[in-house]
């Protein structure tokens, strides 16, 4: 099993939505990504936090078995964001951003964490998330996320990672941003002309769309119907992902890219049913897998009727 | 096999899309319809048009072995729609409607009609639909479909006729207007506890979620893209769906129900590949098998990783 490298924010997040709150709670995508990774691999995080962190998210975090040695801790305070969803859940609305010690970030991998295998570069400047892979040995396989703010002030810092990158997630609407094209599938074929090899297009609640190769596979997400808070689902979707792929260690097989599409929307539906990180904290495997064989079943369409017995609505 | 009567509009559509347009083409639910669902099942139409409907639209409908026994020609003008496509294709933009003749349409049924075993009541007002039921001996199996119009002008009757009804479809948007709910979860839920036991919340690009019984099945659409013109989408889907389910002659089987949602699903893919109905009027068996088989296959994810050989990308 190759352990996994994460590069990302650690926050605390100040979120409103109809179903409730959550004020200065843990968040930030390195957390997200690295409570639903690992329930599958190692995952170290290289990231900042300020001396206000909580001493009790560090001990949750290595309770899950999470290397924290990558977790560099400045003079200053912590980076919070404070957000608010309406009745469309799809569209945060950023009410309030401070950086503080994130601003100062400079990401320095350790000598193990140069070894890894695998890295995940979250949502961070372009030119950061290039000057990790300047670090690294030579991982065997590379993802990375984006997002609109980067999309629109630094595109030729990011086309050129894209071409370092193997896999690349992405919302649907930043896919389209990015690649000038009109539906999701186009804008995944486009962008992966510049490199990835797989590029994920996150579309929330409508499921997620791979293309791997020459072929697409959409898959839906699982159905959540009291969803609470969406802070962080995607990142929980390639840390479901990428934990599930690490674990395989095949990194070109395709049935292995399915399972993992499954895998992360099973974590990411888990997330979204509680505020901050509530619910991946309380997660046990046995519930994961639960899920995670249901949601195969609901898919399952056998080419031969008489393989198995009916199920009577 | 089961033969269905479908009861709906015929129409000649003219729709302007970014990638191109169609002037008085065939069109309507009835039309759509009966073209998907031909290919699994005997299909007689109950619709109206007028003096003016062109003579090898019939044709082409009867070679199909399409029954329009039911198909009254009254004097005037068939029903026409003028509608265009922005890029979000989601949305119909109606720029004309001319009832003409479907503004005085009774559906009568014949002898034959009203012993069919599966009936599907496209979008019409819903005291109509509710007096073809009226004129049914015994149907095993009566589906239907509305629209915001009804929803918002005549929302007991919409009630009164789904405590008759077995399977409803209807749009994402109209799941919620006609429920109240925020998300297509809830809002098929509420919908069902009116009294179909299957509610399809069709999702255009995005899929359809299907509620049976207790359980809730998410599909994808099948990856198209270039869609050249939407309409008759959903019409479509139902066609596929129905025409398969009647050809299973098992109407509460979960397997047959998730069949029909990819037949749906592959049939409304061909359509959109196209303006009007060309695409549906020259697609040959073999190629809809081929398609679904790959859609199946690409959905596949083996509970046991052994299972199959490996598929590079």
């Amino acid at each position: 099993m190759d352990s996994i490298v994460v590069v990302g924010s650690i926050a605390l997040d100040s979120v409103r939505t109809l179903w409730g709150e959550s004020n200065e709670a843990l968040g930030g995508s390195a957390v997200y990504f690295s409570l639903a990774a690992s329930h599958f691999a190692r995952v170290s995080v290289v990231g900042v936090v300020g001396r206000d962190f909580p001493r009790e998210h560090r001990h949750m975090l290595a309770e899950k078995g999470i290397d924290l040695g990558g977790l560099k801790v400045l003079p200053g305070r912590t980076f919070r964001w404070v957000g608010k969803f309406g009745r469309d859940l799809s569209d945060a609305k950023t009410l309030s951003t401070q950086l503080n010690v994130f601003s100062k970030f400079r990401p320095r991998l350790d000598a193990q964490q140069r070894k890894a295998r695998v890295v995940f570069l979250a949502n961070i400047d372009p030119d950061l998330q290039a000057g990790v892979l300047d670090q690294m040995r030579s991982p065997a396989l590379v993802a990375c996320d984006t997002m609109n703010y980067w999309i629109a002030s630094k595109p030729e810092a990011l086309r050129r990672l894209l071409a370092r990158v193997t896999i690349f997630f992405v919302n649907e609407e930043e896919a389209k941003q990015l690649s000038g094209q009109p539906n999701a599938l186009r804008a995944a074929r486009a962008i992966s002309q510049w490199g990835p090899r797989v590029v994920i297009v996150k579309k929330g609640e409508h499921g997620a769309l791979m293309k791997a190769g020459e072929r697409f596979y959409a898959f839906p997400a699982y159905p959540v119907e009291s969803v609470k808070d969406p802070t962080g689902a995607g990142d929980t979707f390639a840390g479901g992902f990428m934990g599930y792929l690490a674990s395989s260690g095949a990194y070109d097989d395709v049935r292995h890219l399915k399972r993992a599409m499954l895998y992360g929307a099973t974590l990411a539906s888990f997330n979204v049913e509680d505020f901050s990180t509530r619910r991946l904290e309380n997660l046990r495997r046995e519930s994961l897998d639960g899920r995670f064989s249901e949601f195969l079943e609901a898919l399952a369409v056998s080419e031969d009727n008489a393989k198995r017995a009916p199920l009577i609505i």
